[in-house]
């Protein structure tokens, strides 16, 4: 699962730890199914049910863009706080589709409600409707959505549902909703309250935030934890900004970006519902390692990327001013491919840093790479050792540090170098 | 000096004709020189001296980084509105270099001062002081400037300025102020004011907006037509947006970019001195010409681009919103390597405008490839013909439009493709 586990424990990075399924929690009150609707042509599993038998309050974040999914839509429309399923199919983005993405998705909301109703009388489970319904897609964008294929195979989606989980299913959930994604991207955490145990799992895709014609950023999460949808949204927003939110592949936004978190209200817990208690800090931390793994995993599989790079401005005046100059440095062409070369070019880096338009005072700022310091006060560094920077260039994981020494704020990013693997996917992909 | 001329003008395109040396018109009362001052150690002509023999009015835009060259602080500390020279040299950014930089411009100046006196006696020139000089500073970050090279050079510099001018010296300055530049950049414009014949020529350099390590954007344009330096300055603001300021390659901004206008003060008119006044829109226009060819020329000689391509948007409710969404397509790598790979994939100019963020009716979005119609009301365009879009992909100028039908006003930006060669000239890159 891991990729060059040994260059990330070389950096120490926890990383190393990443999608290792033994630790995959099993979470009470979730079913799962997927199938083959023969969407990818392959044989692989592309549709998607998350079920949850007792329903799940929840909170969702959606892409900022201004054009979006017909599923985004539907799921926005929807103002009810507690669900029974959420319907993920790959291949085929539901954008740009017009009245028939729209339509294909009360079909199939239709058809669902349909085959869950025998399922549901015989296990005494509360009758889903049609509102209790959420979706995803992720794929190609403006091409007819493929409602046959995906009707025709609810049946078999519900059937499957019987099946038992194990630990297992997690890799075979996150790999049924992948595109260009070369792994599967899993993680869980589980943390005391009180007496009791309180699990978090979640699943994640994404290989470059776009990808192969147009893919998307999804995740979701599942705990056990009775938490309400407004607390659930709580926690989602603090969460996001250094999680999600701290990632960048290319720079570029999808019209599906979707994650979520689903409460199945199983281990009861008044404390989780009061967000500024000690035991609501001890579950936001563990819910933010979960989707900061996630979303490191998005990263280490970007589109032909080969090294994991983190940006870390310390010192800041304010963390929105930390947070501009962290993604102007991430999001530069330039430094990417400087580090796909491994080439220690410390003065991109520094246009980085300007480009961003934010004050910075030239003399005060500290550049490091690694533990390497190769700027500061408003020139090159005198311990400047090429040599030992070119060898630090080599590994897997390259830290960058800019110490700003106007304020105590700081603000991490993660991104991935730009390579020749990014052009050969992105420039000779077509679409079929 | 034109690339694939049969193509542009397949396209229609006016670039056929740029860098045609035979339209390049002589500047009364200006002087240049170039030489080697071996800062490349390959004897190419790298220190550059603009000499203006009776001073010059003029006005110049910076780069918006926040971390400058000391060349730009030089001139920004320079409150003269009369100048007599401009100095550039190539190879070093003069950026994070310490007290070191800031002392070798005095150092340059005072040498160059020194220099010209017997030169300004002989010819009966008013003396210059070291406040009538400005800098341009072009090439890498960080490392020493190389002041003695250069007050070494500066005899050999104000010697040359004796040899007279002709049409071809404009490509021989073009050549001296590149870097990674493959082609000298140039343009000039002749205008009719009255009875009198006004005369405006420039080069330009940039090749990616940053390259090699940092290099930079660099236009000095000159008139021979009589302006104050007020107005200079807002003849140059009225036309940076349309012009330099709609022009990307890669999204990065250079610490050094700067554009500026000298009037040689010869040719009296004062008309051109009222802005509003129908000479001044002439003369407007005519530097308009002359910049955005420029800024074209730097876009066609983007580091490893193979294609010209013009984003224009139209009917947007404002010229702000047309910009925004013009970049937020311009600036995608994914549209760049898509366009690369001569792929007519509309998803993602889709994505384009929408992660911009601003306010779009999908219902009402036209998207066009060249005269194709791919996307309209919501959806495919019903007239898609995959092969003709694919064929017209392989044009080395490409045009996509994208029409908002929100309101009347349109902007268009200039970039160009995102190719293996990009990654090959970043990442292989060493300085040296």
């Amino acid at each position: 699962m891991t990729i060059n586990i040994k260059n990330f424990l070389r950096f120490g990075e926890r990383l190393s730890k990443m999608g290792d399924f033994q630790e995959l929690k099993h979470i009470e009150g979730l079913q799962v199914s997927s199938v083959s609707a023969n969407l990818y042509k392959n044989g692989r599993e592309d549709l998607s049910l998350f079920y949850f038998p007792g329903g799940a309050n929840y909170a969702a974040a959606y892409t900022q863009s201004s054009i979006v999914s017909e599923s985004i839509n539907w799921n926005r429309e929807n103002t009810k706080n507690n669900i029974k399923a959420l319907v993920v199919n790959t291949k085929n983005a539901n954008t740009f589709t017009g009245d028939q993405g729209l339509n294909s998705l009360n079909e199939i909301a239709k058809k669902l409600i349909e085959s869950l109703k025998s399922f549901e009388i015989e296990n005494k489970y509360e009758k889903s409707k049609v509102k209790d319904l959420l979706f995803a897609s992720t794929g190609v964008i403006g091409e007819k959505f493929p409602v046959e294929k995906i009707t025709n195979n609810i049946p078999n989606l519900v059937q499957n549902l019987r099946i038992n989980q194990n630990k297992l299913i997690w890799l075979k959930m996150a790999s049924a909703i992948m595109t260009t994604d070369t792994k599967p991207k899993v993680a869980s955490s589980e943390i005391k309250i009180g007496d009791k145990i309180v699990r978090i799992s979640g699943i994640a895709k994404g290989s470059g935030m776009i990808a192969p014609n147009l893919a998307t950023m999804l995740s979701f999460i599942f705990t056990d934890a009775d938490i309400s949808s407004v607390i659930l949204n709580k926690y989602l927003s603090k969460v996001l900004s250094n999680t999600f939110n701290a990632i960048t592949v290319d720079s570029d936004t999808s019209t599906n970006d979707m994650v979520a978190i689903f409460s199945t209200k199983k281990i009861k817990s008044k404390k989780l519902n009061i967000i500024t208690s000690k035991e609501a800090l001890k579950f936001e931390k563990a819910l933010s390692g979960v989707c900061l793994e996630l979303a490191k995993q998005i990263v280490v599989d970007g589109e032909g990327a080969k090294k994991f790079v983190t940006i870390k401005i310390v010192n800041s005046e304010s963390k929105e001013k930390a947070k501009n100059i962290a993604f102007s440095v991430a999001n530069s062409p330039l430094i990417k491919t400087a580090i796909a070369g491994e080439d220690p070019n410390w003065g991109r880096i520094l246009m980085g840093v300007g480009k961003s338009g934010e004050a910075v005072d030239p003399k005060k700022i500290t550049i490091k790479l690694g533990e390497f310091i190769v700027a500061e006060k408003g020139k090159i560094s005198e311990n400047y050792d090429e040599e030992k920077l070119k060898e630090y260039m080599e590994w897997d994981s390259i830290l960058i540090t800019i110490d700003l020494k106007q304020g105590k704020e700081e603000f991490e990013c993660y991104t991935c170098d730009f390579t020749h693997d990014y052009i050969n996917i992105n420039a000779h992909y077509r679409r079929s």
